[in-house]
């Protein structure tokens, strides 16, 4: 197998890249998570969903989701594992990450559901890291 | 959400700081862990508790709270996720990183409880990361 | 505790080889998993298990343990943690890091063991990292 040499200070840009941004998402600053996707940016939470596109977008689409959770008051954190990287051709790079959900209630266990893969196309410009699409499966669909 | 750019050789460095204190700590090596924060360093288990604070005071706290395996051949492991680091104004590091507690008795399965959040300061000297101080907080307790 | 100064550009380069090493496993690329060892590189995956060595030899044992999972669609992914690298005077790099097996089946929930230990030696060269030497421990027999 080959794996393409990665920049090593992309490669730590990416990962801290990634810790800011689903610590915003489970802390409930959609704003904050939607701002690290590009302008056009696409977020797809499972195969059958329609992609919530720009930034208001995926806003409007984390806020409905999160009517599940109004009056449950659930943590959840989204772990990763195993970013692996490739450069494409026309300089994004294609991000494969392992990703598992941690949902934990007052006085209560974690329940650790469902294992995902996280599919993203990245930018990396003057301003860091940007995703510019992202799509999620489950293993448990598959 | 701006993340201010990270120094990716200090990103790296605080990985493996953490790798090599955390395996100590899940080996019983209280006192490499201890030696692991700064000589005034603090070590709050848990939003309630009394800091531990000082090397001494660190492996005093560690040697106290493992009494109760002292019969129990149990091991656990401390994993991380999402390491946060923000650059404060006095030249310290604040990290926020997932964790949760993976346990293991002869024979059985894993148990993953509880989920948490490691509260740090870091410094970054000559010798390398030292912690300045920990907070742990607990997802089941918010 | 005395943590090796870890060259930085180097632990990433053993993160996003792992990374990719890991996915190709777990998607039953078993070729390219064995290229990810060098040409005499020894995998045992259990401290009772007879070494597979050389890359053929490796192939060979994944295609045997995977038998038991041939009516099974089952989808298995390796998790890896806390990284820990010791540089050899030899030149090569002892590597101990934590890993959870997940293993999800359609329409399941995951499910998360064994946890163990895994202990490489790395080699890193012109054509990037390889593993010499694999063994994984695991808790629930210790």
């Amino acid at each position: 197998m080959t794996v393409t040499p990665v920049r090593t200070d992309l490669y730590s840009q990416v990962q801290h890249f990634y810790a800011h941004q689903m610590q915003a998402l489970d802390a409930g600053r959609f704003a904050d998570y939607a701002a690290t996707f590009t302008e056009d940016g696409s977020f797809q939470h499972s195969p059958g969903a329609t992609p919530a596109v720009t930034r208001p977008g995926i806003v409007a689409e984390l806020v409905e989701f999160h009517r599940r959770f109004e009056n449950d008051p659930v943590q959840r954190r989204h772990w990763f594992n195993h970013i692996a990287l490739e450069w494409q051709p026309d300089g994004t790079i294609r991000s494969t990450v392992y990703a598992l959900v941690v949902t934990v209630r007052p006085g209560g266990k974690p329940e650790i559901a469902p294992s995902c893969v996280v599919h993203d196309v990245l930018e990396a410009g003057e301003e860091g890291i940007l995703t510019r699409s992202r799509l999620v499966t489950h293993d448990q669909m598959s």
